[in-house]
Order: C-alpha cells, then structure tokens, then sequence
C-alpha cells in the first residue's frame, strides 16, 4: 500500500480470481468458462457488424436489449449492459444499498459479493446454507435488506426453482432482490419472467459460460424501467461507455444464434452427467448441480491436496481457503475429452494414496 | 429514481456524454474520435492473437505492460490498463481521494472529474482558469489535495509543459498528482518520464484518440509501483477481467505500430492548422491547441446557435451548458475532407446571419 492509499480502503481485501495462465497447455477447469468457442456464426456476424473501432460505442446499446427484449417478451428498457456481470453486481451494490439499505447474502456463495460489500462500505449479513448446503428461501423472508442470491449458487451448484425466488421476492416487497443468474442455463429456470411481477427483482446474467463469451466481457441486468435507469444513473457516473463496439456486435451474433448455445449446453450437462457418474463410482461425493460445473468431495483425498496434486499434472480445477469447505473441490464441466484426462489423473492420485 | 435507490447517490448527475448516434451518416467532430481506423497491420496481428474467446482474459496484461516498459524504458510494474482512461480515473479517485485527500482540479477541464468526485463523496475544489484560459501551475502548489489535469486541456486544447508539471508535482510532494494524458500525442509532452523522478506522480492516457481505438475501450495509467499496486487493489476489488481480450490484443497490435500513429497524428495536427487559419479568416478566436480539438468562438454566432445549426446540417460539434464558455465550441480535427465539410457549412450559416 503507498503512503497515498485512501483510508477509506486501507483494509479492503480484494476478490481472488481464479488462475488465468497466459500459457493455454493445461487442462483448464478453474473458472467455469464453456470450453465451446463462440460459433463460426456469431463471429461472422461480429465481423460484418462491428461499428468503426476508431468511434466511440453506441451507448444506447439499442440492438442487444432489442434482442433481449425480444427474448424474454417485456421491454428494452427492462436491460442494461454491463463489462462482464461483474460491473453490474457491483452498481446494485452501489445503486441499492447503503446503511439503511444493508446487504444479506448466502455464507456460502460467490466471493465477489462480500468484496463489493467492504468496497461500497455497505454493512452485511451472511446467511449460513443448510447442513446439506441449500438455501432456505424461508431464511430470506422480511429481511429489511437488500439480497443478493447466486441461482443456480456458487460454488454448491445448487439451485433454487422459480417459485422458490418468487416466495423470497414476494416476502421483501421493500427492498430489491437481485438474483445472479451466471449458471442458470445449465439446468436452472430463470426468473426474468417475474420481473413483470415485481419491482423489486433485479436479474443478472452473464455472457461468459453458456454463451462462450468470458473473454469478451459482456452481463446484462434485468428488472424494472425505474431499477434499470438506477443502474444506468451509476453507470453514466462510473464509465458510460462501459461495453465496447466489438463485444456489442459478438453479443448480439450469439443472442442471434440461440441454436448453439442451446446445443453446447446440452453437451454440458451430460458431460456433468457423465462425470458425477464416475466420481460418485471413485467415492466421491457431489452435489446435486444445475450448473457448468460440480462441488466435489473425496473421502480419501483433502481438496486442497486434490488441487495441488492436479496442477502439478497440468489440470486447473478450484479450491477455496475456506474451512468449512476445504475438503471441496469446484470442477468446471469441460468437454468429454478435458473430463476424461480429469478423471483418469484423479484415479492416478487416488492410486498413489496409502 | 426508483424507490429504492441509495440515499448516497440520491443528488448524483450523471456525465453527459457527447451524442454517439446509431446511424453513421453524420460528419461527427463532437467527441474528438480519430478519423482513422486502426491499421491493418494492428488488425491482423489482433486477429492472429486473440486468446480464445471463451476463456476469460489474462490478468496480468503481461504483453501490453511488457510493450508499454519498452517504449518508456520503465518496469512493467509501472503501469496498469483499464475499461478506456475513464475506468483509471474513476480508480485514482477511489484510490487516492478521501475526506482528508480531497480533491482539486481546474475548471474548466474534463466535465467527468467533478462527477467522480460527487459519486466518490470527494470535497473538491475547482480552480478557475486564468483570463485567457490557461491553468497557472503556480494555482497548484502546495495545495494538500489530490490534484487532477487534463494535460492537454479539455476542452480548451492548451497544454502545460513538462518543466510546468514537474514544478507542480515537485511542490505537492505528499499528494497524488494524476495528469490525463487523453491529448498528449497532438502536440504536448507527455510526462511518463518524471515517473522515476516522483513517488506521487500518476499518468493516465487512452488508446481512444491517437490510437484509433475510443471503440475498443482501453486506457492504462503509469506510476510508481506502489501507486500502480493500489489501483491494482481497487481493480481487484472491482472488476478484475476490466479489458476483455480482443482488446489486449488490438492494443497491442496497435502499439506495435507506432508508425501509423505517428503519421494520423501528423496529419491531425496539418488539419488542425488548417482548420484554425480557415477559422480565423472568417473572425473566429481559436485557442491554442495542443489536442485533436480547438476551441473556438466566432464574435458573429453564439455557440449554442452554431452547434444547433450545424447539428441541423447533420454535423455533430461540441457544445457545453457552461455560462463560462457559452460561447464557444469544441470542434473535433477530423480528416481535411471532414473539415472542408464543417467550413463550408459555417460559411453558410455565417452568412444566413443578418
């Protein structure tokens, strides 16, 4: 820390990402990205589409949320774009909490969300999961606070169905719910369709797992006109032009190509079919996940040994320094071939053990 | 505002940014843009170099910091990029502003610093220009804020020499001095060098403008290592994946090809002496430009009038809802054909006048 950092800060820890190595020569399972490029379409149509480089973007982001709006059946001005989902959780932090309006998450969920917390100075409280690692919608009714709720959750997996949300959104009419969407199209049901309903709901997702976009930086937000133009008061005060042209014209050739997401989803899951399967065979427990990847535990072998052992043989997968999840791993679902060199290097480690 | 809108952020205003219309059929000189696109050099080698799209970014920007330490024979570890200049901006009020660290910054200069300042709960002070536009370092010395210059100006072009911000950074020895180098390369010096010099010295420029690239987003500040540590604490507490890949790797085509820089910026500063001698012929006063933009006022046409006119004729010019500066426009140096348009244009109108 300089002799100049802001005191406001001075003991802000800040989020770990997961490895990003420059070199690509592992068998990357870390991060959940879809192991799927964008297609041979979407590209195509980026090419022939994107606004002249030298320009600014168009900060209206007119085609995307004319797209979602199509989508989803409700209103562009129901969206707003965001650099990765990323920037977005972080204005709901800002545009919906503040000493009044304090934050309650899930104890266990995605990291982010406490570090956007002490980031905004917002006071929060952590809800612990269930002795089977599930949320109880019922431990989020009449919390007087602003929620944020991973659905499907992270790193667990596990999700809640949409009547589930429903209930939580219903029970805190006062304040917004802001459900994170990052994993819902693996096996999830969205709640964007109770936006009509309520508004206090406040949907996110993300362009970086199903739509194969994590390098290109692209989340959108969902939910009222007036929660949207909140959002976009924060964003015209941070940086406008927050998305850029070539990411505006990959978005909306991968929203224009519905068929491929669909399909490598679909490959996904029974991928994390296939590969529970196996795990389950070798004495591992798993987690019961809708999403791209899944929340293992050996009964041999601790999470973080299984983490070391893996990247000394060229596999990222995620272990967190968590202790009541240290025996975990988080696996990303690759593609067939990513899972069988996983699993075949997991039986060599189990085979060396005692 | 919705009603649930953070009472912190209830009497924020927003940036206005400059109008980006959807459709290109306009001669657009309002957002000081480079006419020109990127190379096809800088496009092809960011086609061939691209990291896969569906795997997040690399993080440590290892390419560009290794380019940037390169060409101002620096440390990679001086220097951090950004989501455009703006995002970097935003960073240093977050990093090095507090109750005590307050703020200080021209005015008239780049219409966002007061908006960071607001959105960060920054006191700030705006130090009037002299009479004829300039900032006077001697109004920064010793001032115990952290102080913020558009170097060239905006929107005035006028630039203060390195001998002058070395003056200013040498008698603010406990406060961070944060030059925005957005205009540098039409004329000034930029003062990337006195980073050895000064612990308290920050530089930020953009790739929107010499660079060709304000569509792609991408901006990168230089410091001392523990300045850049801080912003890198900030970015981390923020949004990690800031600059998507695509990106990274036009930026790096692009600063692998400094000759056509060089040669845009060459010819942007022939136009611009053009268009000021042309100005001049028909009664305009043009400040003195450092940037790819004047300031000028015509004594026959108020500036309000002018941008209306030529908005009307499909030219897009800058005009700001100052008292101050009323009177004037920012006019943006594009191509010579560009400019030939914009003077046949005002010759027009001047000539409707009565």
């Amino acid at each position: 820390m300089s002799r100049f950092f802001s005191s406001r800060h001075a003991s802000l820890v800040p989020y770990t990402p997961g490895e990003q190595p420059k070199v690509l020569n592992v068998t990357k399972l870390n991060t959940n990205e879809c192991p799927f490029p964008p297609s041979e379409k979407a590209l195509r149509f980026a090419a022939e589409n994107t606004r002249p480089l030298n320009l600014y973007p168009e900060l209206q982001f007119v085609d995307i949320r004319g797209r979602l709006a199509g989508l989803y059946g409700i209103s562009p001005d129901n969206f707003v774009l965001g650099n990765g989902s990323d920037e977005l959780l972080n204005f709901a932090f800002m545009a919906f909490c503040d000493d009044q309006k304090q934050a309650a998450f899930p104890n266990i969920s995605y990291g982010f969300y406490p570090v956007y917390a002490e980031l905004n100075h917002v006071p929060y409280l952590e809800i612990p999961l269930r002795e089977d690692f599930s949320i109880a919608p019922e431990d989020y009714f009449n919390l007087g606070r602003t929620i944020f709720i991973a659905n499907p959750n992270a790193p667990t997996g596990m999700a809640l169905t949409r009547a589930q949300v429903d209930e939580i959104v219903k029970r805190n009419p006062d304040s917004v719910v802001v459900i994170d969407e990052a994993y819902v199209d693996f096996g999830g049901e969205t709640c964007i369709p109770l936006i009509q309903k309520y508004d206090n709901l406040l949907v996110i997702q993300t362009f970086s797992k199903s739509r194969s976009m994590a390098g290109a930086r692209l989340g959108f937000a969902a939910g009222s006109e007036a929660l949207i133009a909140d959002l976009n008061t924060i964003r015209y005060s941070t940086n406008p032009y927050n998305v850029n042209s070539m990411t505006l014209a990959l978005g909306l050739g991968v929203l224009l190509d519905k068929e491929t997401t669909r399909k490598n989803c679909r490959t996904i899951m029974e991928n994390r079919a296939w590969t529970v399967a196996e795990l389950e065979s070798l004495g591992f427990t798993v987690l019961p996940s809708s999403a791209n990847f899944i929340f293992a535990r050996s009964g041999r072998i601790d999470g973080g040994e299984l983490y070391a052992k893996l990247k000394a043989r060229n596999i990222l997968i995620r272990h967190f320094d968590k202790p009541e999840i240290s025996a975990w791993n988080r696996i990303t679902i690759g593609t067939r071939e990513q899972m069988d060199i996983l699993l075949r290097n997991i039986r060599e480690i189990l085979e060396e053990k005692p």
